[in-house]
């Protein structure tokens, strides 16, 4: 087993990737970022919130990841789904890596062969910009393309394991959910209430809580990306709590909301439109739409419920990563496809500049979607103060 | 205020940055991290969470920060230190704020000017790369060059406002560390005691809990980055916990050990080491020492009394990050200056593959250093199972 994985799952992972890395025309990958490296290896470590370090993993054509990466990574590594593991002692001011990896790279890579590295919309490289200008100097006449949808093309579909981990994260944050009444009755103040659920969260199962939204506020908020401050909960507020809880190396990300005392009527109308054009997409979805399909069916559900669609998109992809592609919007003309797990997350304003958001976690079946996360009782759950 | 600072802490690290830049022949920065983007603006979310959208910031020549940023962020931005906001509907599948950060670092920087990024050691650009190539096309004959001491000399030296939150996150910390025993009484397994230490940190007070580090075993253990498993808790093990917890968009960074039922005269006799030498280095600290001076400093005072000191860094710089510059390694010659915040975090070995790791955080003065953590006892800490 690796990460909890039967290595049969890594495995089918590289060639899976192999095989889009023939057909895209790619003699070697090289992978930077946590959710990469985790998928072809199985390394999983909250070490990456040190920026200190970059660490490099290199899947040739054909054979396992070699992995190009600090000392004090090589123990857990070890432990996961390669068995070539080449260490430098960092953080190197001269030399952090650099001619290791590139000389990896030249390996793995023939003289005049081509190198994908992901570069595309919703990625980066997780390394020194100055770090990359000399590797790419050294690799001489190499050709360098964007592996983007060829990582894409495999990580979005989810095999049985990762939609089961995905599943169970998303029964932590309902557990979690459940105890939200008693945090508001017991300190009714939005911070207290974000610290309260996050404990809630652990105490549920999560290994950890990597994202955590929170807003509140008459008729709904406006603002869903600051973080919990110390305002008091009144009488007539939506409270609203997004959770991006892990378990296993996977995430969740879904939210509630919240009425304290009972909702305005403009409230409690725009919920059930949010409610129902949720229900409409969830029965609507199916192998082959695009993600701007989505988009039109949520947004539309709404306009037909004389609910005002909220801008951005509305809903995404999920897994390892908080969100991953594709986005909801009237532009991503990404083709959904049968193992995606996807939330949809559709919102509407109640009056300019107050929003409500309504989330719910699915995975795309050959027959349509499948709740992941258990569904939102119809009617927002009222919390008396 | 902003972000609880007064709007005078924002005013004079962007007039600090402006005089680097001066010196450093830099007409424009441009910044695309969270901790730089923080740092300038005060804009602090755990939405970075999600890998979808790339933000910046340019900092011209003599002005304020001007944002070029996903309209998602633009209330929270707005409450930031900025008046200078340009949004766009992000991720956008084919100009992802591309033309937009592209025109405004044209308007920033002359037709022969220079553009500085951090593009060196622990930094990295986070935006696409392929976008990055799209703009630095778009810029004509401007000059782009490393900026990651432009903004190290600057945001290594912390005021007493950040020194004081660095210091009230690293209270929090002993705060929850006083609860380990009975954690451990409680449930003797690693991920429970995981769980209920991070918790415990929630309910001190800490807003949210980025990285947490434990392990277990006897005379210590190997392995400092592996999540916590299911592993028991056993008579003879030493647990160690290290915390990266976060209070207002600061962290702290320090471990304690706890040996279960009492240690072995070898753990005994390490941990006697390491905190003596810890302790001399507190005394010889001192602005003008290197970072490579610390190393041997903390080095040969284990050597000294029979410890062989772990490999890799021994501590490192902190702050907006879990770690930041320098490293206390052999080879970084960083010039240590009044007003950094450091962890002193010697480590050795009980035997081969085995080690302790010892951690206080400290701000140096001009006299010398000033602990922030509240220092560990002499002896581990006994936990009778």
């Amino acid at each position: 087993m690796i990460a909890g994985f039967p290595r049969a799952e890594f495995e089918r992972r590289c060639s899976a990737l192999h095989g889009h890395m023939h057909a895209d025309g790619i003699d070697a990958l090289l992978l930077t970022t946590p959710a990469d490296i985790f998928y072809v290896t199985g390394f999983l470590t909250r070490f990456w919130e040190s920026p200190a370090r970059p660490w490099f993993v290199i899947l040739p054509a054909g054979k396992g990841p070699r992995t190009v990466i600090p000392s004090i990574g090589a123990p857990l590594m070890a432990e996961g789904f390669t068995d070539d593991i080449l260490t430098w002692d960092a953080p190197h001011p001269t030399d952090d890596g650099v001619s290791l990896l590139s000389e990896a790279l030249r390996a793995a890579v023939p003289a005049a062969g081509t190198l994908g590295l992901p570069m595309g919309l919703e990625t980066h490289l997780r390394m020194p910009l100055a770090d990359w200008g000399r590797v790419t100097q050294s690799l001489g006449a190499r050709r360098i393309i964007d592996a983007t949808h060829t990582v894409e093309r495999v990580r979005e579909i989810k095999s049985d394991g990762e939609i089961a981990r995905i599943k169970a994260t998303c029964a932590l944050a309902a557990k979690a959910f459940a105890q939200v009444p008693d945090l508001v009755r017991a300190a009714p103040r939005l911070d207290a209430v974000a610290r309260g659920y996050q404990a809630a969260l652990l105490h549920s199962g999560a290994d950890w809580v990597s994202y955590l939204a929170s807003a509140a506020g008459p008729e709904g908020y406006g603002d869903i990306i600051a973080p919990a401050g110390p305002q008091p909960l009144r009488s007539g507020d939506v409270l609203m709590l997004d959770t991006g809880a892990v378990k296993d190396g996977y995430f969740c990300d879904f939210d509630r909301n919240f009425a304290i005392d009972p909702p305005s009527a403009c409230v409690e109308r725009t919920h059930k439109a949010l409610f129902e054009a949720t229900d409409e997409a969830l029965a609507a979805l199916q192998p082959g739409l695009r993600a701007c399909d989505v988009h039109r069916i949520l947004a539309e559900g709404l306009v037909a419920r004389g609910a005002q669609p909220g801008g951005g998109r509305l809903g995404h992809g999920l897994g390892i990563t908080l969100t991953e592609w594709p986005s909801f919007t009237p532009l991503d003309q990404t083709e959904l496809r049968a193992g995606m797990v996807l939330t949809l997350e559709p919102s509407a304003q109640t009056r300019p500049g107050k929003l409500l958001v309504h989330e719910e976690n699915i995975v795309l079946r050959a027959d349509g979607a499948e709740l992941l996360s258990p569904r939102a009782a119809p009617e927002m759950e009222v919390i008396p103060l």
